[in-house]
């Protein structure tokens, strides 16, 4: 389809040369035109116009690490000490967690993110191939990886199934979901469990979506079992031959920094999990200065509680001045593009998180006519420091209007809401 | 006007009972009946009838420490060392106002914080008589000081405005406006100008609003100029014989903990403008333990950059949290009762912030048919880790409809979108 927004206003964050008008023109998946760059063809004409004035057009956001189904368990349990949680609370309503309810609980997670101008997100969670469908059917682009547990029965499961994901969901629904590899964290997989893994990995030429270092408990294990860091427990195994995209990394050392700056891996930060959970607060400036990518992440609703990018962009950018008692920390067109381009190149796809022609066009409308935005001193500043996941008001994904007018176009939000309510009274009953 | 809510969730704050349905209703600018509590006059016949089905019925939110015209400058000037932003960006800025901006800005404010729920504010800041015009017209409950600075040649003119203030509008607006005296801050104010400050209160028997503790620097300069801190110096000159809102408190020692629990001293909690101008994280749960009255503010929309108290709750609820390395700190509803129930208490306005039969009828109505609120698991935890400033529908403030269906009836928010633009321009030219 051909699409012309006409008269938005324009950020390129790549020169952080503040905000501009102009028209973006898209054709089948890609971005054609935006503002003064690209070409129209002669004769070009649009199927569909959309009128952008008072709207400031984005990349689509990019969610770096979710578990999207604990939807289900959003507010199940709040104000608990972490294993308490984890053990009495969220594990055993996980047991009971079907196909079919992490189905829902992911169309739910989906729709809250469209509403909220997130285009993509990094997923880890099972029966995955349910994901996967949740994913096609709604239009939402994504990376699925299947957390693996390499102690207990199902270990080998786990593998089997990220197997079955490469082989039937990589690159599916016309390339908008890539599968990934999910090893949980070091603290649940042993060395031999990992060798596996990365079998898997070189095999299908995937990369590894890990959780590392997010809590002290974590760090004092691997201390005690392997004598090193979680990230050096990695390196050693060869995790980092591949491209991996490391959760959390809430306690690092300046060597693990080195490590991972070396090796070219990407981290999500997860400001307001890590913050609910009193996990710590992640060496993010030291990571920025390394030269690592990172994305930012909300993780699962059962620890933030929503899934609202634009939410996680201010805590992420107030959270670290205050922890370094510097302003000028993480400046908002920094985290702005952490929420977009980077988060893109940290999921390692290339095409996507600018608006530059050639690139895929997942993009965003945010209505700049709310009171919260006003007067527009500076529009990129206010993403991140005033708007809401509401303000946004159009989004497009791989060239297709998903939303339109706060209306979900791909979904039925109606049912998904009643599905959701009736799945989660059974869960607790 | 006579108005019933059928059908809405409600909690009760006092005793965090959980969430049960019923009705609403509203006589004049009082809550009349709240679920089983109170009784309706037998024939008792609503004039208004507004269907709360899928509603979450709360308390207005209380914004205990703002300066609402500085939404003029909201974006204006982000991610900058403090004294750059203030002395070379803020202050310019803040000399060039006019009564007429200050009007428009103040109207800008209240329309963003009526969208989301706030309904009371508590202000500092000039041209304070064109701040109650605001509040009069808009029909929102406010707490309204005129800073006073005690140095330079302005000093005698802010007194004799706020003694005119406190003859003019105390009381004004069916009661919905408050004069306090708002000293800005130990720092600015000497002691001679303080005792000033106090005899008026004493006349006028008036609260203090002020800045007290905000950042290193005030206690460095406070030790340096009288050897103590800023708490022990307010309370030597007797400021604490009088109801005292104190915002920010981020750097107390126990002594001074002490001394604001042992006069009944409140304090405004800032946290979004603490972090992003890195002045520090204050200790709320020490006051909290100590007894201290604590309300929720969101300051200026310059350090913030929104007036949106549902997310300033969510920030409070998870830095005190990541802060303290425990989870089980600032819990949900203590939170909702600090932007509600503790906030009314902290501008000593006693019949509000609960619902309850015979408090003032200042209410809302939260759209809980949002995917980000589903499932229901716990609505009140909703409120505080999930819900954003855009999910409130309804807004009643004593006992009059101001908000219906996200639009505002008292306002011209178009007009006031549009002057504040053109305002905003000029003050930039």
């Amino acid at each position: 389809m051909k699409i012309l927004i006409k008269d938005c206003y324009l950020c390129d964050l790549l020169r952080d040369s503040g905000v501009t008008t102009g028209d973006v023109a898209v054709e089948g998946n890609r971005l054609l035109k935006v503002g003064g760059e690209g070409e129209l063809p002669l004769g070009w004409k649009p199927e569909r116009v959309i009128d952008g004035k008072d709207h400031l057009c984005l990349p689509g956001l990019i969610n770096c690490h979710t578990h999207a189904a604990m939807t289900l368990l959003r507010s199940y349990a709040d104000d608990l000490p972490l294993m308490h949680w984890l053990e009495k609370k969220i594990w055993p309503m996980e047991a009971r967690l079907t196909g079919d309810d992490v189905y829902w609980g992911t169309l739910l997670a989906i729709v809250e993110m469209i509403e909220s101008g997130t285009t993509t997100f990094s997923d880890m969670y099972f029966f995955t191939d349910r994901v996967a469908e949740a994913v096609e059917v709604s239009g939402v682009r994504a990376c699925l990886s299947r957390g693996l547990i390499g102690i207990g029965d199902s270990a080998e499961q786990g593998l089997e199934e990220s197997r079955e994901l490469l082989e039937k969901w990589q690159g599916a629904a016309d390339g908008r979901i890539s599968i990934w590899l999910g090893p949980h964290a070091p603290y649940t997989c042993p060395p031999d469990f990992l060798d596996k893994v990365l079998t898997l990995a070189q095999d299908y030429r995937a990369g590894i979506h890990v959780h590392v270092a997010e809590t002290k408990d974590e760090i004092e294990q691997i201390a005690r079992e392997y004598g090193k860091t979680p990230v050096a427990y990695l390196s050693e195994r060869g995790v980092f031959r591949f491209p991996v995209l490391a959760a959390h990394c809430v306690y690092l050392t300046e060597e693990d920094i080195e490590t991972l700056a070396a090796a070219g891996a990407a981290v999500a930060h997860n400001p307001e999990s890590n913050m609910k959970l009193a996990s710590g607060i992640a060496p993010i400036p030291e990571l920025l200065a390394a030269g690592v990518t990172v994305g930012i992440g909300t993780d699962g609703a059962s620890s933030n509680n929503n899934l609202d990018m634009f939410e996680e962009m201010r805590t992420a950018a107030l959270l670290h001045k205050v922890n370094k008692g510097d302003p000028q920390v993480l400046p908002a067109s920094q985290v702005l593009s952490m929420a977009t381009r980077d988060g893109a190149r940290a999921l390692r796809l290339d095409d996507l998180g600018l608006l530059q022609p050639g690139y895929k066009a997942d993009l965003i409308l945010v209505n700049l006519n709310e009171a919260h935005l006003h007067p527009r001193h500076n529009p990129v500043a206010h993403m991140v420091y005033s708007a809401r996941g509401g303000d946004v008001e159009t989004v497009i994904i791989d060239g297709r209007i998903v939303m339109e007018g706060r209306k979900i176009l791909t979904i039925d939000k109606e049912r998904v809401l009643a599905e959701v309510e009736e799945r989660a009274r059974r869960l607790l009953s």
